[in-house]
């Protein structure tokens, strides 16, 4: 642990960092957003797939992303990481710089740490953050009439996984398996206005974390999928390998785009794809897209 | 995991408790005490000499000891736990409740989790405590003069991974290896003195965690092994197995005793065990005994 906390700067907000018995982190709003979030070698990576340094941005992003879907502000990470004995000394170092560079994109730190020997790879990773006095954002305050929008990407690692398992490993999509493009600023931007009544990472696929939402707010979700913008390498990608995109981009996980409801006007850097509407009397689906055949959620595809 | 949550009640500090993007909690102080453990099949437990509740109760004692030897007080769990697909519920389910009645000794709720299939058991426990005001104890404090004490019990738990591992599966002390008896409430008395200059949680055993706090305070540490308590039946199976019981006691991880320094008087609930004293010119060991050899620090045997 003392060989990977050399390569782990602290921000001022780290009052005690890697080292002790715990660290200590200011949470300036005397509440703390905390959530953990735990990748398996040969179900969540491959190591002739991904680099230390890819598994380490992946894992990060991971819970991060969480936090930000709360509407918090993300300061510290905590790893737990189990590894066989005779990993190489570098993967772990590639690991801890993957966290530490992804951490740094919102400004968190990686504060602390258990490395344990194990028959395979697991990466536990905690992030904290705080809410800057505002009420959390949760996944139960959608209401019928808001708009339903995204926020970042999607497709892009169901694209790359599907390249990955045809054995593409050059493709320049397959990056996004190894590691997701996270829009957390467009997140925190939408989550600082006023009018969001519910948000999500998506990380199991879109129709399953709306589900998530439809579940806790009572609701139901209609969607247009001409609306789910398909990006064209995602189409590209699709038509090479004889994939539909749309189930791409509204069942794979992994992107962590943000998905959200929101009450008036949708913001600018958002796309809207959908409608809260009021739960159907006997039930039916409670996401469901309106001009075509529903996919099964399925969704969040581990290759094994 | 809405399974597990179910079975997890929320104590009034945990504004969103599982079910969500992440989970949000109380922190009063403004700063909070986080850590992280990991318990592996195979390594630090085996599944035919510990039921599911016994793991869940170790791995919420090794974070919540670290929380207490900080001098925080424990509010929160979340919980990462990877596990064979073929696992039984009722493992999970009683994993899920040790957790549960480890946390609420000291007052915490297991507020989130994260659950996914892998081949081997892994249980990663983050732990997020409250400071009520006072300064984070470090194990950076110790000066010289400073008295070296003893709270909880030592020995224990490496009598009862040597009964196992001997076969004596139903000898009363094997439950000291499944389940440690933490003296929480003897830390939390003994850090709210004032008197504390340093606090650790013995978790690879005193010599070699009391080594930390010389090397993070820069001093020496002199101990007195007659001081060492050394309870009735660990002697016996000590006796019973041709065992050293003191190398039990002090090299023997496991057990989460606490181990501090203070300055003044020791108090009345805790053994003193040695003294703090100046760095030697020239280095040597930095614990040793001064009334017979010192054994090589070891420590916190694991059984593979």
């Amino acid at each position: 642990m003392a060989r990977i906390a050399a390569r782990l700067p602290q921000a001022p907000d780290v009052a005690v960092g890697p080292g002790d018995d715990a660290a200590v982190v200011e949470a300036p709003d005397g509440r703390v957003v905390a959530t953990i979030d735990v990748l398996v070698e040969g179900r969540h990576f491959r190591r002739d797939w991904s680099s230390g340094y890819d598994v380490g941005r992946r894992a990060a992003a991971a819970s991060l992303a969480d936090v930000v879907a709360m509407g918090g502000r993300p300061i510290a990470l905590l790893v737990g990481f189990a590894a066989p004995a005779d990993l190489e000394a570098e993967w772990a170092d590639a690991l801890a710089d993957g966290l530490r560079d992804e951490a740094a994109v919102v400004g968190a730190s990686v504060v602390g740490g258990d490395v344990t020997a194990a028959d395979a790879i697991a990466v536990s990773v905690t992030a904290l953050g705080d809410l800057n006095g505002r009420d959390p954002i949760t996944r139960g305050g959608a209401r019928a009439g808001d708009r339903v929008v995204v926020i970042g990407r999607l497709g892009f690692a169901a694209a790359g996984l599907a390249l990955l398992e045809s054995g593409r490993l050059d493709h320049p999509l397959a990056d996004a398996h190894r590691r997701p493009a996270v829009d957390y600023a467009g997140a925190q931007r939408l989550a600082a206005g006023s009018d969001v009544t519910a948000m999500i990472d998506v990380s199991d696929g879109l129709l399953s974390d709306l589900g998530h939402i439809a579940t806790a707010s009572g609701v139901a979700i209609q969607l247009d999928s001409r609306d789910l913008a398909i990006d064209g390498r995602v189409a590209e990608a699709a038509a090479e390998l004889g994939s539909d995109p749309l189930l791409w981009v509204a069942t794979g996980g992994d992107d962590h785009a943000f998905a959200a409801t929101v009450r008036g006007d949708v913001p600018v850097d958002a796309t809207c794809v959908g409608t809260v509407v009021a739960l159907d009397v006997g039930g039916g689906p409670t996401v469901r897209f309106t001009d075509r055949e529903t996919p099964d959620r399925g969704g969040h595809a581990h290759f094994s």
